[in-house]
């Protein structure tokens, strides 16, 4: 579910800045020999997210560390839960503590809020999606954790899919010419996606042949009624300005996703520590 | 006050994650010669922060376009400003938009919060500092952002200088015996700081001969006391839990610094766009 | 057209590559002042591609010489046509030389191999597309070639959509339980693309809502009636041994798309030189 | 007799480039349990190269599988040979398939079409050579299989040799002053080849001191004479427009080495396929 | 002790560097099953010093051999010791044994280069440290061998500590501007030291706070009454000119640094070598 | 004469090394506008070797300063003499320094050195040589200052040529087997050179058609027999421990080539400096 061979090098880059020249605390105090155990506790209730990615963190800082879960990724954990057990080598549990930590409290922090809005959307059948604003160089690991969450991901990148927004449209000419160009360039496996902004560009979309329209900042009246329009002829995707509180009013439209972009850019780490026993 | 060299590698990364294969969308609709002109526009109050960050990713997107600041980084800007201007061809801009305002609103949702901490202790001498708990790959620009909003940094990485936590003096024994022989093998530049639980430890870790005195979880009271303890004979800093409703009480009982995890970890988004015109 | 951030960093690496320890005979025998001149010739008709790739060549090699084309990038050009003129340091024009003929004949020589596939088709609807059978390393360079030679690209990677092959289907246990397992997890706008064998699995495939039909090694008979049976309700793709020979037949059946390994995995390089005058 | 450091870096840049954000389709359908087996088979008689290229692909592509050759590397096979053998989970088998096949194919087209080259002169002295015009980024893995398919390798780059062409003796004013130039400051380890075009040349270059003469473009009658010219006193190699056709007559000049730009030019494909059991 | 994550990236780099496109001696003789054992002997005496670093040539070298090592590292041997033991495919002992050697020979050169300072001032509380002179690249490896030596390291790189040299000074306008300026930006666990040259500066640069006074290039006398002056309230370190003739006179002056930019400047390797048996 | 695109990866990695996470003096004291210019002076006399590398470590880091040298690369300079000027902000001259100086004083170092060794064997045929023992990362760069201290290269890495040694020779039987053996699979552009130690072993490898015979640690009297048994049928390399005194000897001997591993394995960085004016 993970892309383990980019996860690798992103877990490597993250090793080697923090530790800098060297780790000036622990190889002063430790050899390689000096063994310890430790856990990773939680300390806040919260969606688990990450545990592949410390333990690589663990592992690949010599002379590594053994990383043995005890929760199960994407699974709810409880305030004082045992998260996972770290064995071996106190210069590289020590020496990646932080790396790991800061990767399983970002992701983790981002699935919790992930699982708070899909909570919220369902007894409707729309689904929580992310966006493309996620802290640069962890696109990756950050849409991981928002399908661990209970989302579904958006465009990974801007090679995935045509997303035309207004910039794009009013520089086009019409929705019309933006999408009847696109179509004809772009590969055969990529949609296209319309923002729009009133029925009438609903219908311009549609009819243009668009596999998904953005509703953009809309009323939930005026979405329903596009909701309505499109009668399955497309996805339709809510997006602009959803919160916790706004979250099942858009749900109740009857729309297809909903796509928050604070899943990802504004992200509540979740309290977790090691500790040495 | 920004090491460019390295802004750079970054930059250059989060352009090739966001770009993938490359970017579909424009493409398909202009050509190199298609030029626009756009503006980005704070939609809510903060410290801005990131300017010249954001300028690299629309200058190094090919063709290229200018970036020109319209307020001063590390300036408070007000909802509805105009921040920077953008002008040159519509695949630099519209390529680069969502990677810059990533960079941009990130940085400056750092600097904002550092800014409402420091703003609470400008009555007392304690300064805001940072931690290591920073999103993995961009340590150097979340502690920039840090400094913009008016915050002093703590170490970059673990060859700065040594922090000896619980953990470390748990499996070397002491304090006295960790501070010795981390002193012997150090950089002569290099500072020892010490975490301490209580004045126990305060009176052994300034024998020992700490530069730096953390005070983890104290109470106000004990804070006090172990400010007075020191004397002066160390840097005195306080860590853990805290947040805007208690760093007041913290910096009234005379500490030096105190450093904030959530500055970094748990960072909200300045709101900020691109429109273009 | 082309992702030129990406392939400044291919350019660059093909020029170490070429280089090794450095150019042993042009820097035994030039200085960095004295400049030459040349044209690179057509030996041969085709469609030439390639040229802001060679032109990087050139530029990107120190001292760097300026490359000037006289055609325009996609054109059919003519045996003896002067394709591209540069001029500058010797050292560069002669260093970079080989690498940049390399991108250009290979270029070239995908996009004149898809003309003549897509001229074979033109009284169809069916269009040309390419596969993922490229020169590891190349696939951006060797896609762009197939778009210049009148092709359509197919999937860019692994992450752009789903395509169930047998393998797949097989392993799932069904095409419906594939296609609806995949539709579950995975990004909003991603398409489906199932590989069918005969009807049964293309109605199959239909009702699990697969966005593309890839009929494998079919007769033409068998493959019209696919097409019929489809009827508009997804696209449907013709793949496995199309030939110059047999394309045209293939084209006849009313199919959307006709995929062509050969495109990339087995190209004729164009023959171009560079000659100093 | 390969450099598999490089061919490490080759593979991991090739399985990234494949991959991209990830492979969708397996990581849909299955989990790192769930374990397959398969086997490449030949569909077309040829030479195989490749195989340790191939492995590497499986094994690195977390959580990699394993690899068994059933051929030995450089042997030739026939249509319907099972080439090797693949176990492990799925996720790596069908991940890395694509990539796996790409330099498979690649490099048995090169050594089957070297080998027809070789088969061609056996009668005489003279050995088949490769050129530059390779692939970019796959000098190394063109170039080793040009040996497998029985024939030399000429510079693997710019630092190895001193190749004085038209262009470069123009530039420096004759044969005799850019072989002495070169000579006075390349490494004691470097050859210098000089290319000429009639028998004049020859007699200089020799006297000039070059230890290989290229040929280019002489008619048969030509270069016979060019050879008895020589001697022995330097390698003589005949290059320019050699095909299938003419080779021989080549040889059968009494030459010692024939370059041939397409066997790495223009590359068809070995037809190998992978196919789970 | 080391940075081995650090050090794997570099040996990897300094194997591709000498490799180039590969061991043409060894692959052209050898097969991967052929096997040998060899020894590396000291000829000379002196400070051992990188075993590991050689250990991971030998290692990551595919196929890879196994380095024992005889000596524990940072120990002195004598002319004719056997310092380690290889034994494995002699593609990976011969191929990586030159890049091994470098490593080793250098470093130990530099080790024993200290540890000859370091006897030298053993009568007195000085210690020996070194410099930013490093071959670029080696840094951190120089700096190990300098501890191994018996020596300290100053800063590791320019982001570590505060070094107000007279360039920085002139520039600031003073010492205490200049002291002042930094202290108020630089992280909290930063040292500021302060090049001096006369008494009034040493005087100035303790009031502005100085954590370490440099005397650059001062006669014992005025040192020894510098000392006196800064009386414990900061570190003195000496620096400029230090040589083996000079360096008890300086120590005598009850310094506490000596910094010496000959130990990694000016390296005289020590003489080791390879013996296959 | 320079490899430029190389030199610049080398200087840029230098760059990132000496500042870490930044240059906290100067960015501390200094901003983007503030400018200054100096001068590289030289303290000692000695060939100056490195300006373009020195010039680049200026210009590359961020904002860039401008580097005019004032002496030509290669020439003999003397005490005092002024070598460069720098100019610009003085966050790129005071944060380039000490690289620029690095590179700079260790490439003249080993100008200076092997310009002693060419002056000594004037008054013979015999031409210095380097080896493969050069820093590791730095390989292009030493051997550069030697070509410009008057020596001459030997192999710039593995892949350049045959260099057959004693272990190789015992592993693989004889000389004659060796060469033999080589010679079948090595590009048509090596050369192989055979390691002897007496006057058989010269025999052996002239009969086997080595290019170039190295001598290894004979008396001059044997190397002078040596050198008459080959006659000019091949080139003869004098190799193992030839020092400043011996050198002259050796070059009476009539040899070829006399290679000091001295030139780069034990440098004497030349004295230079940075003064601001």
């Amino acid at each position: 579910m993970l892309n383990m061979l980019a996860t690798t090098a992103i877990v490597k880059h993250a090793l080697e800045e923090d530790l800098g020249p060297g780790d000036l605390t622990s190889s002063a105090l430790f050899t390689p020999a000096e063994r310890g155990q430790g856990e990773i506790l939680a300390r806040q209730e919260g969606v688990i997210a990450g545990l592949p990615v410390a333990g690589l963190a663990f592992q690949m800082l010599p002379p590594g560390a053994k990383f043995i879960p005890l929760v199960t990724e994407g699974n709810r954990i409880i305030a004082g839960q045992r998260v996972a057990r770290v064995e071996g080598p106190l210069l590289a549990i020590l020496g990646a503590e932080r790396v790991a930590l800061n990767f399983l409290q970002r992701l983790s922090g981002i699935a919790t809020l992930t699982a708070r809005y899909v909570e919220l959307v369902k007894p409707y059948q729309a689904k929580i999606c992310d966006t493309r604003k996620t802290v640069p160089g962890l696109r990756l690991l950050d849409k991981y954790a928002v399908r661990l969450g209970g989302g579904v991901n958006h465009r990974l990148n801007l090679g995935d899919a045509v997303l035309l927004k207004d910039n794009h449209i009013k520089a086009a000419g019409s929705i019309t010419a933006a999408v009847t160009r696109a179509r004809r360039v772009i590969p055969l496996t990529a949609k296209i996606e319309v923002e729009v902004e009133n029925l009438a560009q609903v219908e311009e979309a549609l009819a243009a042949g668009a596999d998904i329209i953005m509703v953009d900042n809309m009323e939930p009246g005026e979405m329903r009624r596009a909701v309505e329009l499109v009668g399955g002829r497309a996805l339709v995707e809510a997006s602009g300005g959803i919160t916790l509180d706004r979250v099942a009013d858009v749900a109740a439209t009857g729309i297809d996703y909903i796509s928050v972009g604070a899943l990802t850019h504004s992200v509540t780490a979740l309290d977790l520590s090691l500790e040495l026993y």
